[in-house]
């Protein structure tokens, strides 16, 4: 066994007061004006959040809640069906399609800034090129670029980067991710968009979000998606629409 | 298979434009003030959401998020050391927590305010008074009262209940809530607490969000507190000191 | 706290030896005709199993293990597609469809047949009946009768009906299922079939399995028909399919 | 939109028959003997299976399903506590720890032992020193070497091997396995277990069971175990104590 416990500095209570980290739960944060979303930051981060990292954030959440019927909300739709009782059950469905395909790409991206941000000027641009050029080499996909369906921009992305364009004040993986998009554009003669995933990627690396907690971000934001397409169910129930309609979709091939 | 397909009115989008309901995302939604509380409720209620109804959205988001080494978060920091490179499991699991035992209370409370809504005066103190006698007479916990810990008041529901008075313009659930209360009182001469969940009910109830749908912004709120324990669990890992703390206070007996 | 701590009874070990309960892994259970099923029931119900229970939940895991393209199998594909990283989340999405919608009927029957057992003859007979004009009634679904898709029988039904009458000693959840079946065709004055939750409910009251233990079987034979899907969408990939057909279908509507 | 609909071999039905890929449920695999090991194993693979790798499956299976308080089951009895009408979600939390950290392995282990099958004699053992040198100089665990508690050699990895080479016609995995050990014993100077999943992955690899598919016999594996847990957790309740426990243990620190 470890030799000492660890320690949380989460939370703790006594029979009249309850605390957040440092701050008292009653008497601190839920005031008049209070803000989940910053409240959660605090919590997340165990550090104060300047009100531009607030905005940020704010952009983002709402950014990743939704896009419409993907294989998230229709993991969801379906195990809502079969369980309705167990609402919980159904977000957390929906919530294990957070994975490499689409949201982990964020996390790709923000390690391909994080070889550039410690970099300037032309020291940046050639690394740049460099990794996209190695990646075309093999083939590879460059996470953070291209979009199958918004061409010729993602407009997630431009706005998002307008976003943290306007509250960064030390906008270093932002600057990064433009000097890897400019590098994208040279090396295939062509304007490929820079993606949700991308922008995100580059505002949070600027919020000092360690790499490997950036996914979390997405697992909040979609919960809240997620809630969306239950309340949907329970006026129009398409759960049973889902599996009749791939049931048939999909032959049967000895 | 259903005569015409459902259709879903939660997203819809083009190469150039993403919409959420009838709202353009980046025209409407990210602006300079976006706010991600706001946007989500009205992307799961379908309809505008009062400010004051904002705040207290806020409030219980806040106050639902974080309770310390509860078995949710034990199951997500166990999660989380089996599985660190899926952030979304460890979070999935605490979610599945979100169940009768605790946050299943808001749903009880709420269907005993709802049959107290419609009535006034007298005939509301009367059904109240049945409601506890009943619940005493076989001996069943009345949900939205008492708290092991936080005694004589939970602390959270005062301020919930304050916040919620202050926001809510036809207070009908607070005010069946407050009945209750007072009959719980004067069947067991002695005060006991409106709990956190029972003062949540009564809030949730005075937006009209639908019983079978409240547990939803719990599961949210949870979340984001579960995201908190893993990223504390990412700097100081607590993982096998639960798993070798509960291996040995718990013997094998044959 | 607890007076004192809760103990467990499942396994024990050391540095050379592991037992489950009182066997020694090694020595006991891993001979060469070792069978997982025998020591899974062993190990979960505590006590020797007689070839003829084995012979029974072999034949129930088999007939719960697949039925194609449901919702559960469409949660675990959509989430495979996302998370091919993490096939365990697959799994567990899908398992979250064992509910009460399919197989939650198994318990809502086993408790009526509860009400039966204990009953012989006419008494046995008049409280079936009572039961079933008692559904008739309030227009309320019978567990485990009818299916709507397999007509006049379920022929799963009358296998492992066939399969537990020839296996059990003393069928008394059998005799009562047969029982309700002849009081649910006399009713409605044509065949109802018993479906494979009936069946599988008298099946496992026969075998003494609590009722709130009596779904656990069933997710451990989705498991297995889920890890299939997963196996097929390693070859066949349909996630994206089903995505695009779903995303089709199901139009926008304001 | 894929040119054509992805198919899927693993079930059809009409009103009166079911079918696993070809064939007939209730004919050929209700039948007296029916063994769901075996059916499972057809299921999955999509293929007939000998009776020897039949015999090796359920010895896997019986040794991946327990090894007490994990934190895999910490998490199930964890949900369990607190949303017991739920049974599945406190299983699915539970399999989620099935990840890199302890069932990954195995696939570590079996991508190994791939790049030596294809050699023989002198040329393996050269490349088994090779890799063991290779993992040594960057300190790096060697997947299926080593366990923290089973020392000398890990009971289970003995007894496994032992059935595979009674079973496998041609152990091409077990002999590459046999060759690496023999290397990481020369080149340490002592004897380092084959552990559990070291042994896993050379028996499923001699099955021709894709890497990427063996995680899924432990997930099934694992179910069964849990529902054990769970199974006793409705006579010894532990949920409470666990998270007294660990509320204890773990004390707040600014």
């Amino acid at each position: 066994m470890s030799k000492s416990a660890p320690t949380t500095s989460l939370c703790r209570y006594t029979d009249t007061e309850i605390f957040y980290r440092d701050r008292n739960l009653v008497d601190e944060l839920l005031t008049g004006d209070s803000d989940f979303v910053t409240v959660m930051m605090q919590h997340i981060l165990g550090r104060d959040v300047p009100p531009g990292q607030k905005r940020v954030m704010n952009a983002i959440l709402i950014t990743m809640m939704e896009h419409g019927l993907t294989p998230s909300a229709i993991a969801t739709r379906s195990i809502y069906m079969s369980a309705p009782e167990n609402l919980q059950g159904a977000v957390a469905a929906g919530l294990l399609a957070v994975g490499s395909q689409f949201v982990g790409t964020i996390e790709n991206n923000a390690r391909l800034l994080a070889e550039l941000v410690d970099l300037e000027g032309d020291a940046q641009a050639a690394r740049a090129a460099g990794i996209v050029r190695e990646h075309r080499a093999r083939k590879a996909h460059l996470p953070g670029f291209g979009h199958h369906l918004h061409k010729p921009d993602d407009p997630r992305a431009l706005r998002l980067l307008e976003i943290g364009e306007a509250e960064c004040e030390t906008p270093r993986y932002l600057t990064a991710l433009r000097t890897l998009s400019a590098a994208v554009d040279a090396e295939f003669q062509r304007h490929i968009t820079i993606n949700a995933t991308g922008a995100t990627a580059a505002l949070l690396g600027d919020m000092d979000i360690p790499v490997e907690l950036m996914r979390g971000f997405a697992v909040i934001s979609r919960a809240a998606g997620l809630v969306a397409h239950i309340a949907e169910e329970q006026r129009k129930p398409s759960g049973r629409f889902i599996w009749e309609t791939i049931d048939k979709a999909m032959p049967f091939e000895s």
